[in-house]
């Protein structure tokens, strides 16, 4: 039989055929910074976008703000240092706040990185079309189709099928993209000193007297930088997949992605303001440039294609991320269990279409703006860093390890310095979209709690010893009446009652009429089979089946010491094709769902197959 | 309990309660003639939309086709008259086509009329809308909403009140429409001919010599006019639900209907010459005659209420019109059974829901925009007009009853004028919409002979006689296999096993394990309590608890002769909140789902209640 999941997904994998592969620096540095690298294709650009306000020559301050991002990155960078160091068995913000910090932290931390990664996919898949539609115009308005394509028919596929095939598919997109950036900066600065491309007035960089509206802006265009810095955090949430010595070894790739992003952050910014580029519709503004420095020749494609496919392999390190951690909050009850179960291929099937269909409903809803998607997303990052360095700083401080004066030191420097980012975000950005993170967060640790009391509630409520598993297995009298309910003389209903009469208990058919003449006929023709089955006709002057066998069903309850169990046979008709279904009623269904909700009324469904 | 749907539905009403009421004429005019009666509301301006060619010069050609349009009428409404003489037990084309012509015949009048009857709610409610917009022009923008909510919030719920309650509510918007009409009529005559109004200059109503083009255009005119025949039939389907004399009574109401539609159409014809009105967006043109001879004041207003009021009216005959022709197909087995079933209030509710749906399709896929609905319409009342007359000729040439003769002339002239209706319409809006009816009715013909075939072939394989049904009874091995799959140690597996054993048949507990530690700790736990049922363990591979069990149920149906039945015991969960549901999986529904394809395999669903 022809299968379209096998062709799309492959065949399932057994759980012995899990991958253990370690990663060598080399293919981890692209696996885990394509997400803080891309963000050079939209990070600067949103600087700008706060600071190109018409008539308000503030345009200036863009190198200040571009400072300040590349000190915060390096505070982090050193920050993160510490988590891989401590957590030589990965896990992320939510993990190590659990241990330390205790439950809600952890939430908030678990809250925060959820909010996170569906941005990063929302986030980096627009940016990602963004940059092509930059080089082919003729793709304006398909921008959405564009998303939902890489969505679903890219992202969802290849995770579904499994990382390991995906690992190395998408190792060689970073190196490119660094070296075309490498390329492209090193072209625009030559061209810069030595005069080819003209250089811009002095004065178009004239910064207007700080005033307060002037601070706000460049503080907000400060905390829209800080996305640059999302996805630091990968490495060191990811040391296991090193290989050894992992811990050295992440923190020297960690070390080496700072600088790359650091130098390309500092070079497309001082280009941005060497060319005084502005953000214009439908094109970005690494495009522009990339234009301004190459014209528009196979360097300037070959600038945006990587651009492109960094932002969408960008998009996919969610999809290493987020399932994980769902799993990890399954395994602790805080999620529904099942995104704990690993699917056909051993990727968390469950986590990954839900990533996948919460990020589309988010570029849905904003329309694929990077812009306002932005203004949720930093928010986030910088919480979870927050608190990460936070219980890093009570683990030093428990552990008393050689050493640990400097680090509790380090990490709550960084702890101080993130949360404050944090207060800048959530201040100058608050109308902006940080309110939706500051309502999210809350209401997310509160459904979180919810779910986990329940399972709780749950377990408890099914729990018990083996004496009184023994003990429930007995009961005072296993009396079982069994119920068919009949609707003529037909060959399902003597299926129904030759099934029935297998069943260690009373057998009764129970018959509805609507009509007196009807009923007058049924009687005399069951009487004439000469059954020793007593029959019941109930009178439904409503016209509906089900509600007199309910009734029926509730009388019988209130003689419990005459039968325990009250079981119906119900007949399933299988169809010989799908669409007889839609041409048939679903009273079976409906009893079925109803007479579930008595305690001891059990329904049989009994398959009944047409052959044509 | 507070009950949503008995607030807007009422309480449910017994079979005995229903209505056996029978209406007296002027009761009986205004229910049945609303659809015939507002086409006046959209007829004449559809003629002249095709007429209204910029510089064709054509518009004179709309005294002519407005001729042809009432002389027809005079002559369907004589045929029409034959027919409620020939059905006094009521019954559209469908019926008498069935008796006197053949299947197939019926079937062309039965998709016909089905597709008549839900273009008739489409364009009415669209048409009145749009003469409430007219009035109102702030409402320009909203008007599919108001057709949606005319559509479920008022006839869906009016109609699934029942029939009763809407005839009273219905009987005046008719009387209060025609004198609004005659008045307009009357004062626009009179201001023609008194000189108050100006005269239009003769020239504007120069006629081209006719040409090839202008005929198909007059031609075309003329077919977009026929709409105002729509619902002619509606008093000959009616004829039982007149006070006795009914079929003499029927006959008289038919006349004055046809009379005061005839002089309507007229009357509003003359005027749009008159003052030559052309059609225009967002207005009606009789709210554009209403404003000319009234002026916008308040007889403006009330034209252009009582137009939109009787336009939803004519909706609603659609709703006493399909649901009863859908529920005798049903009981004829040619759409599903469940379409002749009376909901709780004594209509057939289903048929009403889908009505109403698939009315809202349509009007949702043409935008509500009338005239490209009305392309669609004509073809298939003067289809069915057309098989009507032929079964009486058929029925009066076999019956040979006095006057047999004059009635069958009378018969055959009207077949075959609407006939050569039919093929005006066919050819000259072929490509205007015409075309998606002739491809509708034999797609409808051949789905409605499928169903047929169905119901045909699933009744011969459920027949069975008294002797073979006493003979079904009797198995050779009624030995019945019950397994229970269990997770655990838990109270539901307790449950489980209990009720199992009240099953006479052997039990048997499966347990699928992904993990070899786990089963051990398990089979220590269970080999503790020491029970009398053999465990079965299973690996599963692939980590689906589904697929090992599904494929043990495999192996025992291959060793048939051990059991005739496997029952398989599935708990399920009914959880005290209904979000809980979403946190456990649907291991048991697709269990359930499978299981019951195969043969001879029954599944027992038992209730595990959670009180929290």
């Amino acid at each position: 039989m022809f299968n379209f999941q096998r062709l799309i997904i492959g065949r399932p994998l057994k759980t012995e055929e899990a991958a253990h592969e370690k990663l060598p620096k080399w293919k981890a540095l692209s696996i885990f910074s394509s997400d803080a690298l891309s963000s050079v294709g939209y990070g600067p650009e949103q600087i700008i976008v706060t600071l190109a306000v018409p008539g308000m020559l503030i345009y200036g301050y863009f190198g200040y703000a571009t400072i300040a991002v590349i000190a915060l990155l390096a505070i982090v960078t050193l920050s993160y240092v510490q988590v891989a160091r401590a957590n030589p068995g990965g896990g992320g913000s939510y993990s190590i706040a659990l241990q330390n910090l205790g439950e809600t932290p952890a939430l908030v931390a678990a809250a925060s990185l959820i909010a996170d990664y569906v941005l990063t996919v929302a986030v980096s898949v627009s940016s990602g079309t963004d940059a092509l539609v930059s080089a082919f115009p003729a793709l304006i308005g398909r921008e959405m189709s564009i998303n939902l394509l890489v969505l679903f028919g890219i992202l969802t596929v290849f995770n579904l099928r499994g990382v390991r095939e995906s690992s190395n598919v998408f190792v060689w997109p970073t190196y490119f993209f660094i070296l075309g950036i490498v390329c492209l900066i090193g072209t625009g600065v030559y061209k810069a000193f030595t005069g080819i491309a003209p250089i811009v007035p002095a004065e178009s960089l004239v910064r207007q007297q700080a005033d307060w509206v002037v601070v706000v802006l460049a503080l907000r265009a400060f905390a829209n930088g800080c996305s640059s810095m999302t996805g630091i955090e990968a490495i060191s949430n990811g040391v296991p997949m090193f290989k050894e010595p992992g811990v050295k070894n992440a923190i020297r790739t960690t070390y080496f992605m700072a600088l790359i992003l650091g130098l390309m952050i500092a070079g497309i910014s001082f280009l941005f303001m060497h060319y005084h580029l502005l953000p214009e519709e439908n094109v970005t503004m690494l495009s522009q440039l990339a234009e301004q420095v190459f014209g528009r020749g196979w360097a300037y494609y070959y600038i945006q294609i990587t651009t492109m496919l960094i932002l969408y392999l960008a998009a996919n390190t969610a999809y290493n991320g987020l399932p994980p951690l769902l799993s990890i909050m399954a395994r602790d009850s805080y999620v529904p269990r099942y995104l704990g179960e690993k699917g056909e291929r051993l990727g968390y099937s469950k986590g990954i279409l839900l990533l996948s269909l919460v990020s589309a409903a988010l570029i849905f809803v904003f329309n694929g703006n990077v812009e306002h998607l932005i203004s949720l997303y930093a928010i986030g990052v910088f919480l979870s860093f927050t608190i990460a360095q936070s219980s890093l700083v009570v683990k030093w401080r428990r552990e008393r390890d050689t050493g640990w004066i400097s680090r509790v030191a380090l990490n709550s420097f960084g702890a101080c310095v993130t949360g404050i980012v944090v207060l800048v975000i959530a201040i100058t950005k608050f109308t902006h979209g940080a309110w939706i993170v500051l309502v999210f967060i809350p209401a997310m640790i509160y459904i979180l709690k919810t779910i986990h009391s329940h399972y709780l509630t749950t377990a408890n409520q099914l729990r018990v010893s083996p004496e009184d598993f023994v003990d429930h297995l007995e009961i005072h009298n296993p009396k079982n009446l069994v119920i068919v309910p009949i609707s003529g003389i037909t060959k399902v209903v003597a299926a129904s009652i030759r099934y029935s009469k297998t069943l260690g208990g009373d057998v009764i058919a129970l018959y509805v009429y609507t009509d007196e003449e009807e009923r007058r006929k049924f009687e005399e023709k069951w009487n004439s089979l000469n059954l020793d089955i007593p029959l019941r006709v109930l009178y439904s002057p409503y016209r509906s089946i089900v509600q007199p066998v309910l009734g029926y069903v509730s009388e019988l309850e209130m003689h419990k010491s005459l039968y325990h169990y009250i079981t119906i046979v119900i007949p399933e008709f299988e169809p010989a094709k799908w669409w007889h279904r839609l041409l048939h009623n679903q009273t079976g269904w409906i009893l079925r769902t109803l007479l579930i909700l008595r305690e001891n009324v059990i329904v049989s469904t009994l398959p009944y197959h047409f052959k044509k």
